[in-house]
């Protein structure tokens, strides 16, 4: 199995990207890794290392797509880039799975049109898996689709159930639809459409979920759309940041409290562990036809290590297989599909 | 000057609200506090206090609006619930404001229908105060209004500006609109016509507002979708009070961490005050001919003494015809109106 890493995308390109993917290429003995990108600089990175694992080769792109292009810029006038570049080795099947860093809308528009949709599947989407009190949940879009029908929203919810089982291994997962109350018929024209779809599907449906839910784990999957699902999941990254770094400069103004903070230290570890994102190895764009898996534009070596190994996982598994067996089975009424 | 008060609406009434109405009638002596709802039952209420201040009284309504009825229902089948009842005080010229911690859609079905909107303004939006680093913001709309268009947003814009003017005292409020990304051109077909119609306003427009600057304090106003704006509001709730339970339990678990939360414990407080909704006093339902004060289901005696607060404040300010005043000013395209 191969995998393409863009080695030019993110914050810390290309040096924790390469580091991480010789640490993959060290623990996946049976894969291999292809380092997409600038191969004088992937290869300056590699020499920096102990040791260059033999199941790691570089694939040479000239072109960086950077943040602040917009997508379709970089689809249009970039097509040498190294995310364009990845994602034409999984189309050309010499890749079974790419794994980015970079400009997420980049890699979800090169995804879109090279790879192209799954059988059945309307739009990709991605699932961010995102912290609860207990455990995890999935939310799916996060910002692929910010145009979005009810057929779009029915489908996330059978691709992420299949993640879940193949990958979370959760084998019955919650599915709940984001909406401004519980009651079934709350919400806007989409939310309601998408509730009916819910309702006679042969998912684990537990019906609305409203923002203050998610955290207290009501759902596994928790669908909604893109637009929604992207302004959620960054606020919640500038909140739990915001808030924990405003308690901590509160505490070192006093001895005691500082005292104090020093002696909570270990209270605080389980939480920064769940709301570590390198942990969760990324989010996987379902729905396209081969792996993708987006990256925080902040991963280090950790992140990309675990993103390839799910990667990994989703090819092994042949989850994509299970999604259009599965999409084929649901049940859709033909006017909701338009 | 005379404040209609829901006295049946919310999960602690008649009691806190009651209690709550009773705490602004003796501070705002010049202004009298009207308790609608079930007359026997506020009595009692009112009874039970030291003294009933000369300038509080009560109106019958002899129905409640309870949380699980739809807003239509409870405007067509409940017509003499205590938030129609105080609705209709206001509408009638008997009173200028309205407090209600009750169903919220229930109150702005009530308010629009009856106070209807203001002149110029094309949909009510609900401005709720959202606590950010160094002070807070206000989020509009956070579920008034489920189907927005770019006018609606952009007069969201122009009535919280006002609101800040007159009651935050922020001279020049730096309104963003919310969205997936800072660059000018992105988002839906929604966030970009809005951006347009801000960039061409008199208003501090600072752009674009990602999810995870709102807390930073970017902006002094975020506009958004009502429906975004109230799964992020609930969303932050919920986290907010997840992420420091989770903290105390963690800590409640060992000696040290224990000892270590107790010196903490000044440390969080700053930050406790500042989620501490019931300091705000409600959220104002903008754009109704009227001043309506929407508070949170939750509100003890304290949210509704701030809530009459501000419901004088509003009213002594005129801040209704300064909104009237500005959206004849402000330079829409005719396009932008439909």
């Amino acid at each position: 199995m191969r995998v393409a890493v863009d080695a030019m995308g993110g914050d810390k390109a290309p040096h924790e990207i390469v580091k991480g993917a010789v640490l993959a290429a060290q623990q996946f003995q049976d894969s291999e890794i292809l380092l997409v990108g600038d191969e004088k600089v992937i290869q300056q990175e590699l020499e920096s290392c102990q040791a260059i694992p033999k199941n790691i080769t570089t694939h040479h792109a000239s072109q960086v797509v950077s943040m602040d292009d917009p997508a379709t810029y970089s689809i249009r006038q970039k097509t040498n880039s190294s995310i364009t570049r990845s994602v034409e080795l999984v189309a050309k099947g010499e890749a079974t799975a790419v794994v980015s860093a970079g400009h997420t809308g980049a890699a979800v528009a090169a995804a879109t049109l090279h790879l192209r949709t799954l059988k059945g599947v309307r739009r990709p989407g991605i699932a961010a898996p995102f912290p609860t009190r207990s455990g995890n949940c999935l939310i799916i879009d996060v910002g692929a689709n910010i145009a979005c029908k009810p057929i779009h929203l029915f489908q996330y919810g059978v691709m992420s159930t299949i993640f879940s089982k193949y990958i979370s291994r959760v084998q019955y997962p919650r599915v709940g639809l984001l909406n401004i109350g519980e009651e079934d018929a709350k919400g806007n024209d989409l939310a309601k459409e998408t509730f009916a779809l819910f309702s006679n599907s042969q998912l684990t449906f537990v019906g609305n979920v409203e923002g203050r839910e998610i955290f207290d784990g009501k759902a596994d999957i928790v669908v909604c759309e893109g637009f929604v699902g992207n302004v959620m999941l960054k606020f919640a990254e500038g909140l739990a940041t915001g808030l924990l770094s405003t308690i901590k400069a509160e505490a070192m103004k006093g001895f005691w409290s500082k005292l104090g903070l020093f002696l909570c230290k270990p209270a605080f570890a389980p939480l920064k562990a769940k709301m570590d994102f390198t942990e969760y190895g990324g989010a996987p764009l379902l729905g396209v036809n081969g792996v993708c898996i987006i990256c925080h534009g902040r991963s280090d070596s950790k992140a990309i290590y675990n993103a390839i190994k799910v990667a990994l996982q989703l090819s092994k598994n042949k989850v994509n297989d299970h999604i259009v067996a599965e999409l084929e089975k649901a049940n859709v009424p033909a006017a909701s599909v338009m």
